[in-house]
C-alpha cells in the first residue's frame, strides 16, 4: 500500500550490507517512492556495488532504473583498498549468492547524469537519499548547478560531529563516506540546497543487537534470512572493534529520517569538509551565534545536522517493514 | 604558608587577565612553589606582556626571574593582530596603571633558555604550567631534546575537544592559544613527556559571574580591586560573545589542576593539532581502542586531556586564595 503522495527518491549509494538494509526499508515504506538507484564506489568497486545495486533491486522487485556512478573520489590520489574486512569481498557478506534473481541492465546513463534528468523533469519533487561517498552528487551539481535549487531535499548518511563524544570510524575525527572524497562532501554541503546530514552521532547511538537481526529470520519473504546471514560477519567486524553484540543501523537511519523526521534531533549551521592535513574527512558545522568575523563557514548556507536519536523508533520502523511484505 | 614540599613550577604565560588571576593564584596557594615567569606573545604583544609579567610579580611580591620569550609563532605567516578587544591594549583590561609597583629588570636569557637552565638543574622536579602559546615550550625541546624526561609535568590550558559539543573560541574547532602556534603546540604534545591538557572542554564550564568577581573587592590587598577593575570590559566581551554575565576561569583553571586534580576528569590518549586548511589549531585526541592501524596519532605518547571538572572546586580555590593574603 503506497500513500497518496509519497515522498519520490533517487537512492544513491554503495551496497553495503547496511545499504541493502536501507533499500529495503525504502522499497517496502508507504511514504517513500523509490524511482531510481544510482551506485557508487565505497564498500566495495562501483563494479561489485552496482551488481548489488542490481541484484538487490530485483530481490526488492523494483522495477526502477540502476544507473552506475562514479569508481573513485573526484581527486584521485592513490590505489583505492576496498573494506572488503567490513563487508566482504562481495559487498554483502559473502551471501550476494543467496540472491537468485534475474537482473534488469543497467541504465545507459552515468549516475550524475541521471540525477540531472530526473531532477529536471520534476523540479521541486526529488529528495536524493546518499548513503554513500557523495562523488556522484558532486558531479551532478558540477554538470547542471541549475538542480540545487530544484531537489526537494538531499538526505546524507555520512560524517561525525563529535556531539554525543563519539569520533570518526576511520580515524578519530574522519566518518568512511565522507574520508572517501572529501572534496565532493565540501561541495554538496556548501551547496544552495537543503541537506539533512545523519551521522555517526546518531547512527552509533541505534544498535541492531544480534537478537534483532534473528528476530528478522524467515520474515520478509527471503529478505529476513538474506539479511541474518549477510550481518553475520559484518557483527563480528563491529563486536571486535566496539565490542557491541550488533550493528549500527547506518545507511537505515537516512531512510528513517526521510519516513519519521521527528524521531531525531537537528542542529542548524553551515557544515564544511576539512581536506588537508590530519583531520582529513572531518566535518565541521559552525553552529555558533554570528560574530560577523570571516571564516571559512562563511557565506555557506546553513544545513541541519542530527545531534539526537530516539532509536527505538529508528529500529521500530525497519521492524514493520517486514510486516508489510 | 607554604607547604613543606610545594610543587616548584614555571609559569608561562601571556598576561592578559586571566593570565593575572592564574598567576595570583599560585603566587599565593601553599601547595606551588612559583620559580620563574617566561613571557610569550598572545593576549597581547611579548613586550607588553612581559612588562604585565614585571608588574604582576612585583605586584604579587615574587621575587622571581621573568624572562620574555616568543614574539610571535614557530612559523611566522603573517602580520599579527593582538587581541585588544578582549584583553585590552595594556593586555590588563585598561587597569594596568593601578599596578603601582616598582619593578625587577627581565632576566638576561630568553624564556626557552632560562627553562632549559631550570630544568637540567633540578631532573624531575619542575611542572611547567603554560597558558599562552606553547612556542617557549617548542623553542626548549628543539634547543635541548633531553628536558622531555626531566620535566615533571607539563600542564597546559589550551585546545578544545568538543566533549560538551563545545566548539573553539577562534573558530568553531580552534582554541585562541593552540590556533596562535599550532606548530609549536602539535610539537608540545607530540613530545615524550607528560602532559595534561586544561581545554575550552572545562574552562568553559567555569564561569565565575560579576556576584563572585564584585565579591573580590576589597581582598587580597589590592589585588581584589585590581581584578574587579580589570575584567569589567573582559566581562563586557563574553556577555556579547556568549551571553554569560562573568568571565571563564580559563588560565587559573590549569592553576587549580595543579593543586587540586581531582577537581577534573581526564580521558588518555595522543593528541595531534591540526596545521593545515580550515581545521588549523583544532586539537584532536585518539581516544579510541587502538586497531593496529596506522594514523597520525600511532607512536605519539598518551596524554591527558581535561573533559570534565567540578567547577565550584574551582571556583571555591581561586576565592580562598583572597583570605590568605
Amino acid at each position: 500500500m503506497k500513500k497518496i503522495h509519497p515522498m519520490p527518491v533517487i537512492f544513491d549509494t554503495d551496497p553495503g550490507i547496511d545499504d541493502a538494509m536501507a533499500l529495503y526499508l525504502l522499497a517496502r515504506h508507504p511514504a517513500l517512492d523509490l524511482r531510481a538507484i544510482t551506485t557508487v564506489f565505497g564498500n566495495a568497486s562501483v563494479e561489485v556495488t552496482s551488481r548489488n545495486g542490481q541484484l538487490l533491486a530485483a530481490f526488492f522487485e523494483q522495477a526502477v532504473p540502476v544507473a552506475k556512478g562514479a569508481a573513485g573520489p573526484l581527486h584521485v590520489d592513490a590505489e583505492r583498498e576496498f573494506s572488503v574486512h567490513v563487508h566482504g569481498d562481495d559487498g554483502l557478506g559473502g551471501v550476494a549468492s543467496m540472491i537468485n534473481v534475474e537482473v534488469s541492465p543497467l541504465d545507459a546513463r552515468p549516475a550524475f547524469q541521471l540525477i540531472c534528468d530526473m531532477v529536471n523533469a520534476e523540479p521541486g519533487a526529488i529528495t536524493l537519499i546518499a548513503v554513500g561517498p557523495l562523488t556522484n552528487l558532486a558531479l551532478a551539481l558540477r554538470h547542471d548547478p541549475s538542480i540545487a535549487s530544484k531537489v526537494h531535499r538531499v538526505i546524507v548518511m555520512g560524517g561525525a560531529f563529535g556531539t554525543q563524544a563519539r569520533c570518526g570510524n576511520v580515524t578519530p575525527v574522519a566518518e568512511a563516506n565522507i574520508i572517501n572524497d572529501p572534496e565532493a562532501a565540501d561541495l554538496v554541503f556548501s551547496a544552495d540546497w537543503p541537506v539533512v546530514i545523519v551521522g555517526l552521532d546518531v547512527t552509533h547511538e541505534t544498535v541492531m543487537s544480534e537478537a534483532y537481526l534473528s528476530s528478522l529470520q524467515g520474515r520478509g519473504g527471503k529478505v529476513g534470512d538474506f539479511l541474518w546471514q549477510a550481518t553475520r560477519h559484518y557483527q563480528d567486524f563491529y563486536n571486535a572493534v566496539d565490542g557491541i553484540k550488533g550493528v549500527y543501523a547506518h545507511d537505515a537511519s537516512a531512510i528513517v529520517y526521510a519516513i519519521e523526521p521527528e524521531a531525531f534531533t537537528l542542529r542548524a549551521g553551515p557544515v564544511r569538509v576539512v581536506t588537508e592535513g590530519i583531520a582529513r574527512g572531518q566535518t565541521i558545522q559552525d553552529f555558533r551565534k554570528p560574530s560577523g568575523a570571516q571564516t571559512p563557514w562563511s557565506g555557506c548556507p546553513a544545513q541541519q545536522v542530527c545531534i539526537a536519536v530516539q532509536a527505538e523508533r529508528v529500529l521500530a520502523i525497519f521492524d514493520q517493514a517486514f510486516d508489510a511484505a
